[in-house]
């Protein structure tokens, strides 16, 4: 590893790789990149809006990356380069690839690494320490697979994947190419399932398989249990972060996010481009429609068409949730005021009566009772 | 491993093994199982219920396994060999066991395995690669360890038990026979216990232990607690799912169900048969009773007589919190309709007052207020 | 290990040792301690409340820890030592720690730890087998590393703290000193950030770290992601129990509790001295105050001014938050009694009309509607 070789890149090189336009010097050296608030000279920084282009142009960087949106608003004398683009945001994400640390391993096979005879790896992989590979495994080219990884009898790993420390997978299972997962992460669990016969659980053995298609990221310590027979799926392009449980049979779409400590039960269908918020729990064998949000803690209890946002547990239209809430706070005194009304209605009552009871003419009484 | 070879069974020989009654060929060979979605020609699926009966009699299966209770339901000619038995799902979870991918690792000690001199390993054991087993512990016969498990000093597994790969037994703890620790679990991990002095948490040491029965199955990345003195106890027959958190001192019952993502503060008993469904929080130091079954999500927050059903945050008796979130959904509603019967209130009052004030005749108004 | 290894101590050393007071035999040996549910001959145990005294006094055990605030409910005649001291249970946490079974893995390291060759290591450390430490890592003075533990390239681990197996410390983070960090918590994996053009997640590359100061101890299972730039850090004397979810940029303060489960999104900032009961999960880019407390299950979406304490899904003022749940409950009456109150105001409305349509003498009608 390379962690500490500095990188050194012109304004106009950046100004060509991140396809902008760029104001200032062309040939100023810019050594790193970082955020607003901790940018240092020789470094380059971006403006998402108004009050960050006002702080970003003040700071010691030496280039901002600023969204052609908000050209308007720069000043005829910036003060330093500027370079405008279409998305900073993804210009940024581009300059921290750029600067990242070289961090990946050196290729080769670590000669503690054991490699059963009958597994196939590829070309350019990076293989750690103490790395277990069982047979029949099949390892693609450019993968890394850093140390303690373990790859059970027959799996898969598609090209170019990043499988960091003591990810496990189990017999059988495939994970596409460009996948990163995460430090700890566990694939192809046996699923939770159990026959009970007289109160006692007896096993369902889980013959299936989990499959994770390209280009699919996985956060640490996630856990995706294999199916009863098939496979649990994890579309293309889907993102998990850290903790997140994935139950036997689940089908989760291509480019969905599930953010961390999001639990799904058994053989429930996610859609495309579903977001699950932090902590939301989702109750087996539904059907998420794709475009769906589910706000953060919820429960989804039942199927969601396609483009809806819920949240709320149980998980309803966020709109009416967000109006139920906010009027379940104020029950305390509406209870209070239902007993007010009850006395009002109750001291009508018996003045009505004693009217009709009474002869004429009616008069005020003197005192309420 | 032999993952890959190839069962077969003759349809009779599956009869006698489940006990079924068979209708049909008994020379016929069943290669396969699958779920009805899936099943393809030459292997068995099963039909819990009468859809799936049309469902599995219409699929390219070899061969169906029906509950005798749908009998009445089959047709003349059901156009397939049908095995008539009492229980569909438990002859469907051991025909997963019988056509089962082969897949315990052979016996032996891999040569990298790090076992301690004054460590007693049975007979029959597979310990894989980078297992480490320190002084006094024991392994009993036909343990199953995966690469990378770790079983630390004077701690035990017993018969027939399998740890998948990076499990983590600390020191002094038990494991039953026949147990299943799925991969990265945590036991014995020190229990979240601190004395505060003046703003700072000093830690209390947990010389105790955790004590996991026979036939117990922890889930992956779960983690178990030992306790400060005395152990942490899981029951016979128990099962939890994965990134289940169980607490020190906690003493879980016989056959439970803890399902994905529950957390057990510490100290707290949970009988026999209890089920708590996924991410369900109990706080500690409660007792919750035999049979006791709680709703997903919920925070049982007192102790449960024996066979209760609660849900809720804090958890009380199911229908009770049905009831309750049914109701508070209308109270958007309810805020409306209180304000609507004070206006009609008011204007009653204010009618009835007039009506008093005036001279008779009381006469209709031209129009209200 | 020496976890067998047997520890006596007299009576007059343990007062000497907890700064107490001796009412009894100084030569009395004590083996060991243990809760007052367990405690046997031979051993010590603590009382922290009357009831405790009384049952303590009544046991198996061979002396007693009081505090002094208690001494005036001790029996003139208590038939065992009594050793009277400021804070029983700080006096039970050293007792624990006293009589803890030596499990310090020995100094040295095993010969099959993969240690860089540009790596330091300082002395009197423990590293024990299948350790990797990566390039320019830095591993203090007595520290221990159990097996399969993760340092990666450019990692510090200060001196005396103790790694359990298979942490993993992903690279560039540093940890204090006296940190304990339990068994399978990540330190360091990428933050769950993406740039979604055209609906796909583009990465942004993390190039942050994590900080983690002196005398934190981290959870087993845990998860600790690195800044996007900048660190993520936890402040000196902070306890994170078991699976909780660190995000991106958080700055966590000194001497906090986050209970097992808890989620943080990134970028939030926690003052010092906060408690986060178990599951609760915070909203990213919020700070909370010092002192704040938050209830188990609780969401936090808004900032908190410091000593706040708070609950509930969205969380506010606990009482607060009582109130409204205790009022909620009683919803489905509210709508029962909402609806009566209905029924008789407009039975009132139609005698009102009635009776000043009516002709005088008004009277009493035979029977309502």
């Amino acid at each position: 590893m390379d962690a500490g070789r500095e990188k050194v890149h012109s304004l106009n090189e950046l100004a060509t790789l991140l396809d902008g336009e760029l104001r200032g010097d062309p040939h100023r050296m810019i050594t790193g990149v970082a955020g607003v608030e901790r940018v240092g000279a020789g470094e380059i920084t971006f403006a998402e809006d108004k009050d960050r282009l006002q702080q970003a142009l003040a700071s010691a960087a030496s280039a901002v990356v600023v969204p052609r949106s908000l050209s308007a608003h720069l000043p005829d004398e910036p003060g330093k380069p500027v370079l405008l683009v279409e998305n900073a945001r993804l210009a940024f994400a581009r300059l921290l690839g750029l600067y990242q640390p070289v961090e990946r391993p050196a290729p080769g096979v670590h000669p503690t690494a054991v490699i059963h005879r009958r597994a196939l790896v590829g070309k350019n992989v990076s293989i750690g320490a103490y790395v277990v590979v069982e047979a029949g495994a099949r390892i693609g080219d450019g993968v890394v697979l850093y140390p303690g990884v373990y790859i059970g009898t027959g799996s898969q790993v598609g090209n170019d994947s990043i499988l960091y420390p003591h990810v496990v997978v189990r017999e059988r299972c495939q994970i596409g190419a460009r996948a990163i997962i995460h430090a700890g992460a566990v694939i192809g669990s046996d699923g939770f399932g159990f026959v009970t016969v007289n109160g006692k659980h007896e096993k369902i053995p889980h013959i299936g398989t989990v499959i994770i298609e390209d280009d699919v990221e996985i956060g640490a310590n996630t856990t995706i249990d294999r199916g009863t027979t098939g496979p649990t799926r994890i579309g293309r392009g889907t993102k998990t972060d850290n903790l997140v449980q994935i139950g036997h049979n689940c089908d989760v779409g291509e480019s969905c996010l599930l953010v961390a400590q999001v639990g799904l039960a058994g053989s429930t269908h996610l859609g495309h481009h579903v977001t699950l918020a932090g902590q939301v729990g989702v109750v087996g064998h539904l059907t998420i429609g794709d475009h769906c949000i589910v706000g953060g803690k919820s429960v989804v209890a039942g199927d969601l068409p396609p483009g809806s946002f819920v949240s709320g547990i149980p998980a309803r239209p966020h709109t009416q949730e967000m109006r139920v809430k906010a009027a379940t706070r104020k029950v305390p005194e509406l209870l209070q005021k239902v007993r007010e009304l009850e006395r009002r209605l109750a001291e009508l009552e018996s003045r009505l009566s004693e009217a009709q009871r009474e002869p004429q003419p009616v008069q005020p009484k003197a005192k309420a009772p």
